[in-house]
């Protein structure tokens, strides 16, 4: 059965959902015409139906009952932008229940319970579409499904938190300190007033878990994934780091061999010639490396309404091309692989290491003493500052690729070092 | 009517088309859990039956009889991996009015008779896929289809031929002049014994004729696309563009705006921030602006077996996945836009030129006048080498946009001054 008009509930109408509710009837023509069918958002769930908006909605559009765009049996297709894990999760179950399919953008809703909604929307013959939910505009969930399914991952390696990126860049760029470009990011609304799940990493813990089950067609929980945050890195450490030759990023980092993943999130030194250590202010990037194509990269502008629309309305698209047709749509299975994840203890890495010593004879021997005690290979030392007045001088240490529990282990010992006076910092190198 | 098995017949069995037959049995297993049938080469047309192989292939597959893959009513998919224009355009065509879907990795064949097979495909229900055409192993067909599709694409620019690009990578990064890179290219495989495709800018512009069509949902037709090689490019044109901030590559680029497209192909400089400055060897990018994504970048090793494999099975499991549940395909319409391709001589673009002219007063004033009868600003001019002996110095000039037809207008009138010793060269410049 053929059908001329595809009929949209609309969940939330912030910033992107404002967005997506502007941007169908504007396009309206052009959209028709790629998909043979007219779209019309037919009921927007709000909270509050006198609060000023950015554009300008028909008022009996809006609605503060779900039931009234839930339950409407005219609805074709849910799009959820309220984000957070509830009310949108039960939003999302009763427009599956109900026959619908549906569109997010709620990376934690999809991290957590994404398998689960997929194999209720398996049941009733209805589909999840996300590509929203991570990147924002980037596709990358797509590449993943479609357009890369004939490999098996390898690896992703991707800087995927755009406040965060802004942060890094501006200490690595212009020499600022932590607090003072977080300060700046929430200025200019890149950073929210409480910046813990960005600068935390949690965020991109998120979007890490849904990239990683997608890849390894597995389920990756949130809770899997291993994070750590920006806040202890300095411009010091950038400044060393790219004397070295690296860049410093936040990576969320995503590998499988022999049925065991990897998945963490946390500062990583990056080697400058790479193209993810050229990823400048809020702009994503993920790198996939897959046993037939290699090593593609995908980069963009991922945050914000337009482009985040971009992706929330391909989706609506893929949809009702086959609504519009008749034709059913399948909700692929995740979780087809078991694997287990590795603690991030197990997990091996370069390190950048750098320490405040005495400056004296005989100190070097007693730090590479520790180090060999514990198998950890220093690949090179460099005296980077001496303070005489202090007499002490700066280390900077950078190790073979060694198990994190070692390494810990090898810092808790120096750090009880009498010619230790500071662990400066420690940080991941990614190779 | 569900199916478990998609059979499949395979045109050409070289280097990509070994890749596919190889991989469809060695992935046997996942590839059917993702798309829940078989999927079975049946049968594999060769030229030479006693050719020998990279990869053992059952003899009983291989036939020198186009009718016996072609007219085989159990096949449902046929992929080309011939090449060339001729017999595969009448292979394809063959295959689609006998009701099969195909797949093919040809440029020649997609920037010239896209639009004629794809019209033809939707008369019979069936698809075309040829996400291999362009980039290899790059997923940049399906995105701009489907992940895009919200967007008015502004603009495309793309590094699309290794060959090219990994000369210019010699010359810039190390001083190699054209000929011995291009002769370093050919012992290396990446530049065929006759060049000319590849250094004169035509297989880039096959490819860019089919990207901009789908871009802009027109019929840009191969010979509408300017293209105009590598070969007067010289290590010293490097060395001022990158001390001018620039790198020099050979752009795929492609413009739409009021009704009017431009499709060409040419060296750039290309600011040295820019991603696509970076990429480097054989690699492939392609950047998109799109009205809501804002820009986005594609990177990756596009060509080789492995890489074209990927795209080409994507597009099978594509298909695959329809066929095994009895879904119709719809073959989408390219050409609902009617673009004006804007001749080259009317594109306006900034222009560096290098000339060189007498060493004596006046000599400048005489240039810019030139330039200045032809509405033609300049932006810098800087006096780069002085020849004692010859009494002559070389000038590196740098425009604001100006129009094609003025600059060479321009150019042929500076060739007559007597105080111009020679035009070293000119490219235009991306901003």
């Amino acid at each position: 059965m053929t059908r001329d008009t595809i009929r949209i509930g609309l969940l939330g109408l912030g910033t992107v959902g404002s967005g997506v509710a502007r941007i169908l009837p504007q396009k309206a023509d052009s959209l028709s015409a790629t998909i043979g069918a007219r779209l019309k958002v037919e009921r927007i769930l709000v909270r509050d139906l006198r609060k000023p908006r950015p554009i300008e909605v028909p008022s009996e559009l809006l609605t503060t009952d779900p039931a009234a765009v839930l339950d409407d049996p005219s609805i074709d297709i849910i799009v959820e932008v309220v984000g957070g894990e509830q009310p949108a999760l039960d939003f999302l179950r009763r427009a599956i229940e109900n026959g619908k399919h549906v569109v997010t953008a709620n990376k934690v809703v999809m991290a957590r319970h994404g398998a689960e909604l997929m194999a209720l929307a398996r049941q009733k013959g209805v589909d999840v579409l996300y590509e929203a939910s991570v990147g924002g505009g980037l596709p990358i969930i797509a590449v993943l499904k479609h357009d890369l399914a004939a490999n098996e991952i390898r690896w992703l390696k991707a800087i995927i938190n755009g406040t965060t990126n802004y942060i890094l860049t501006r200490m690595d760029r212009d020499g600022v300190e932590y607090a003072q470009a977080l300060a700046e990011a929430q200025q200019l609304g890149y950073a929210e007033p409480d910046p813990a799940d960005d600068v935390e990493g949690r965020d991109a813990a998120f979007k890490l878990a849904i990239l990683a089950s997608l890849a390894f067609r597995s389920r990756i929980p949130p809770e899997a994934v291993y994070h750590e945050g920006i806040t202890r890195l300095t411009v010091r450490d950038f400044r060393y780091a790219r004397e070295l030759g690296y860049a410093i990023k936040l990576l969320a980092i995503a590998r499988c061999s022999n049925g065991i993943a990897e998945a963490r999130v946390h500062p990583c030194l990056v080697p400058l010639h790479r193209m993810l250590a050229q990823v400048r202010g809020v702009f994503y990037a993920v790198e996939v490396e897959g046993d037939l194509v290699g090593r593609v990269l995908f980069y963009g502008q991922g945050a914000g309404a337009l482009p985040t629309s971009s992706a929330i309305v391909a989706d609506v698209l893929e949809l009702a091309r086959d609504i519009a047709r008749g034709v059913p749509r399948e909700c692929p299975e995740l979780g087809l692989n078991h694997l287990e994840v590795r603690p991030i203890h197990e997990v091996q890495s370069r390190y950048y290491i750098r320490l405040e010593v005495a400056d004296r004879p005989g100190v070097l021997a007693q730090i590479a003493g520790v180090f060999g005690q514990h198998y950890i290979s220093i690949a090179s030392v460099i005296q980077k500052e001496a303070h005489e007045d202090a007499l002490t001088a700066e280390l900077v240490i950078m190790t073979h690729r060694a198990n994190e529990a070692a390494v810990q282990a090898a810092l808790r010992e120096l750090g009880r070092l009498p010619v230790v006076r500071e662990i400066g910092n420690w940080i991941r190198v990614d190779d």
